[in-house]
């Protein structure tokens, strides 16, 4: 982790505002979507557990303020104070797994001009990143109706992008991920036993089936699908039994497939073997699937780039100097200004029915109504946070309290609206 | 750098392999597209710069593997042979820069299965990034006509994925890049000067301009629109004279804005102040803004997601086992087997007209034939690469190269035809 994850106009504007004096103003800079992905009913809050660990490692080495120096990007004033900077200001925001929607303020930053100023890249590129893949994700999972979801995108993205995208995806409801980097980073449970290039590698097929259960043993997954499927399958009863944990299809018509899969399977005894099917699956793809014996999907590509929205979307504005609320005024870019407070609003039955937020000032409070808010960092130290399980679940239960059109896969409007009130 | 960056499956495969003897036959895989991004007409080799340093790395340290054999997911043996791994055998490839077309075999890895078939993730992750990313701004880079452009996308992507997509994009021939590690790391020109937060900051546009002045100097760019362009075209003037290097305009309907700015900016005697834009902008925008008195562009999120297509559908198969062609059957997934070679062919006018690729053979030489295959590592020890600099003019004459259809920015077949000859 580098302070260099940023764009050069940070350190450009910092260094004016410290030498007019302005740079130590009390500012609040909020991140908020302007809009949703086209015909997306709701936004997820994903990344804010790995953005707290990143803005405290976010330091300027020595030899860093000397590249800034010497390249003419910072004077010698700002190079000293980029030395000394670490992050002491609050930042507050809706829980990772919360669903969001146009408006809401998903994260407020408060402390110094220069400070604040800084997070901007950084704080954005994790949100944007990890709350499109999660948005993703979530409907993934919403189609697969309770049956599980493997993450196996690592390869259709950039390597660190990669690792995030599988954290992102777990958040989001998945059970596994191939990513090893993230089991390992992150705890989450991994999964993965071979490619075609396997049989390819062995004089044939029951050959490689053989050594591969020889390794791993009946509670291995097959992939059946390297020559020709049927004989993939009798070849892979053949050499396990029926105890054989899994198949896997990863081609062609999989919705015709699984079901003579399944039918051979059980003519063979395997009636307990799996079918895991994978290839280009997509939430749609995946819904499509809904009626046929599938036990288990692989998504990779799809997941990995947001399936069609690849980023969130969010901005990071300034909205408050020292008490005062401030907004740009360009046409259709209008925001409110001033620190904003949110809270969502529930039927007794528990449905979310708006979202509330008000600038500078606490909405009334009525019964079922929950404060989305809460502390990340005070002062530059980090407050308590859930676990990435119980942001999970938290993810589940939220997906529950909409309205149900909220969870269709078509196209339509936000599933709840958020009203934006002014300061008065 | 973690060789953890990679799939699970990979481990489970080397796992078996060791244990049935396998492991160490010798083995190429080759990285090719199926096929182009629907509609685009050419893609770019993009990452094998890079990747030549992560494959050199790619090493598992000691807590690595304790974690891999604790969590079950390799035995004894694999764990031991993991401590040791590094990768010994060749990679050869197109250059970086070169264009690459359905077919074309841009890397060939060669090895032992065991150690080609670790770095599958690896070499995917990179390359379908850097080449997704490249192949959108060299359409942006054709589509502003000799007009320089400055990548400013870090906050849409992954933190990470944002230093590779400024390299990227300088690749394909952007001028400058807002990310300061992409700078330090890469060197790359950066560039960047201010945002709306900092006219927001101050107490009014002209404090805000002045302060700008007075740090950065009249060289600076002045951001225009935060309240009313016009005015703020006007402050800017008044506080840094007519000598102000440019303006920039980054919302509203930039072609009449840009016409009404550079008409204002002429009639305040600032004819040599230059009109930068951004907002939003990808490969169509910018070519509708062809006819409108723009000095430069400012491209964000499209650039580095991709522009539609923001994974290059990049694969990785084994091709040739100790010396024999395999290929998996599947439909509309056959692949010619054998390790390829590949030369681009050429009119005497230089035109490209085609691609040839033999597998397990040499394709006959013609005058205007170029080879498009060279080392990246032998023996596991890097061959001399090019500069990032040369890789950029390399592809800028690789695509003066092909025919002009080839860089409409409509939807169109490839540029030129891939001819694969199977071994005979």
């Amino acid at each position: 982790m580098t302070a260099l994850l940023t764009d050069q106009y940070e350190l450009t504007m910092l260094s004016a505002a410290l030498k007019d004096g302005t740079a130590g103003r009390g500012c609040v800079f909020e991140v908020f979507a302007r809009r949703l992905p086209t015909g997306r009913r709701y936004g997820v809050v994903a990344g804010t557990g790995r953005l707290v660990d990143l803005v405290q490692d976010f330091r300027f080495t020595g030899p860093e303020v000397g590249h800034l120096y010497e390249s003419g990007v910072v004077d010698e004033e700002t190079a000293t104070w980029l030395g000394d900077y670490r992050f002491t200001g609050d930042i507050d925001g809706y829980a990772e797994g919360e669903l969001y929607f146009p408006g809401s303020p998903i994260l407020t930053v408060s402390g110094t001009f220069a400070e604040c100023v800084l997070l901007e890249t950084l704080i954005l590129s994790v949100l944007n990143h990890d709350a499109a893949i999660a948005a993703a994700a979530a409907r993934m999972v919403t189609a697969a109706r309770g049956r599980a979801v493997i993450e196996m995108g690592s390869r259709r993205t950039h390597e660190e992008a990669a690792v995030a995208a599988a954290r992102a995806a777990y958040l989001a409801g998945f059970e596994y991920t191939s990513n090893l980097a993230a089991g390992h980073r992150y705890g989450i449970p991994t999964a993965g036993t071979a490619a075609h290039a396997f049989t390819l590698l062995h004089d044939d097929e029951p050959a490689a089936f053989a050594s591969q259960v020889a390794a791993l043993g009946k509670e291995t997954t097959l992939l059946v699908d390297t020559y020709d499927i049927t004989q993939g399958i009798r070849n892979a009863i053949a050499v396990a039994g029926p105890e054989l944990r899994a198949i896997r299809l990863d081609s062609g018509d999989l919705s015709v497939l699984a079901q003579q899969s399944r039918d051979l399977l059980n003519s063979l005894g395997a009636t307990e073997t799996k079918i895991i099917v994978s290839g280009d699956l997509d939430e749609y793809a995946i819904a499509a699937l809904a009626a046929e014996p599938v036990d288990m999907y692989g998504a990779g590509t799809a997941v990995v780039v947001g399936s069609g929205a690849p980023t969130a979307g969010l901005v990071y504005k300034l909205v408050e100097v020292d008490g005062r609320p401030v907004v740009k005024r360009s046409e259709n870019k209008a925001t409110v200004g001033g620190r904003k407070t949110a809270i969502r609003r529930h039927k007794p039955t528990g449905t979310a029915t708006e979202e509330i937020v008000v600038s500078q000032g606490v909405p009334d409070h009525r019964l079922g109504d929950r404060l989305l808010q809460r502390s990340y960092l005070v002062a530059g130290e980090p407050a308590p946070l859930p676990t990435l399980v119980e942001s999970r679940a938290h993810l589940r239960q939220c997906l529950i309290s909409i309205p149900w059109e909220g969870l269709k896969l078509s196209a339509g409007d936000p599933a709840i609206p958020v009203t934006v009130v002014p300061a008065t």
